[in-house]
């Protein structure tokens, strides 16, 4: 017999350890997760690989999601704009447009759908490169927008757990509840291994040495710069 | 040489008689306008070649984007569940769970790309059954989150000027601009004619009928019961 009280909640997973973390924490409360992982065209195909085998290890089910967009403009979804090899200032090249509104807009259907009371997202505020869609007003926005266009109404609502922490702490707290960072990718490229240089692998790193943790990544692990 | 003042619009385009009056309203409004059309599993597929028929008429690029919903839940979408032959109450089993708010998602990404000043959809609050994301608090809150949420912030316009028109207005405005009614596609079913009983047939005959004008779909049109 299905247990009414079974909270349920849509998790959006990338790949990265902030929403593998996200994942660990939503199933530490008690959520009956389900994974949603998007196929949006990412050069960084290892993403995808990547959050299939974490929602696997949290034995969570995932549905891995192929949206096209026509349109590029970002370094993450054109080969014509590269990847850059230094921390950037305001909106960056890597910036897709609306496309957390995108990911959270599925997330809401299918929550809808599943009757869900939650739907998980591991942005923070504190995230690398101002990326207006993480802000915290937006995420308000969203739940504003989301109770007045579902029939779900503010029953759903969005939880964005890491809103307010940097990347040490959200290593730390990912170290606490057993997330298998080894499985996850931060990386912007493509390589087998992690370039190491982008925005991306500086930050990972950085927290990783913060929170004085090891990354399972790597088996010796050097800043690019200790001053940045 | 580019004309800068030139203003480009992102225009929802279904296929119905509502979204190609907006096209042509757009257009008249002076936009340089690229019509969206949504390919989403809709099991009415002669919606979305009427669209790009439309779009075509009116000159317009159009962009045909795929996007697969796993889940289920709608009588649009799912073969479990038939398209009714009475006029619902309520959300309707029609309802297809935060569709809009991912076509405007979309259509946000589109824009920011663009650099468009306006989305427009041809959404109605008089609209025939209830759907949440069709109502006036809906869109405005879009439009906010939109702002809070995107690169482009406030630049981008959710045009939503059907929003007080009932379809006898809608009808004749279109039929003003020029709309050929005669491509468009209102039936929630996928005959090779329109069926004549679900609700968005209903609706088009009713709004033809009071605007007096003769649909062209159709060398006589009777409706089902003038009494409804």
């Amino acid at each position: 017999m299905k247990n009414k009280n079974i909270k349920t909640a849509v998790v959006l997973l990338s790949g990265g350890l902030d929403s593998a973390t996200v994942l660990y924490l939503a199933k530490a409360q008690g959520y009956s997760c389900r994974a949603l992982v998007f196929d949006y065209g990412q050069k960084h195909r290892q993403e995808i690989f990547r959050a299939v085998k974490v929602a696997g290890s949290a034995g969570v089910p995932h549905t891995v999601l192929k949206i096209s967009l026509p349109w590029k403009g970002s370094a993450l979804l054109d080969d014509k704009i590269k990847v850059p090899e230094r921390i950037s200032s305001g909106i960056p090249v890597t910036y897709v447009p609306a496309r957390n509104i995108i990911f959270l807009s599925f997330a809401l259907s299918f929550a809808e759908v599943l009757k869900a009371q939650a739907i998980f997202i591991g942005a923070h505020a504190q995230d690398y490169s101002g990326y207006p869609d993480c802000r915290p007003e937006f995420f308000k926005a969203f739940a504003g927008m989301a109770a007045a266009g579902t029939a779900a109404g503010k029953k759903i609502a969005i939880k964005v757990p890491l809103l307010n922490k940097d990347k040490s702490e959200i290593i730390s707290l990912g170290y606490k509840l057993g997330v298998p960072f080894g499985l996850t990718w931060s990386c912007y490229r493509n390589g087998k291994k992690p370039c190491g240089k982008c925005d991306s692998c500086y930050y990972r790193a950085k927290g990783f040495h913060q929170a004085g943790i090891a990354d399972p990544l790597f088996k010796s692990r050097v800043l690019r710069s200790e001053s940045r």
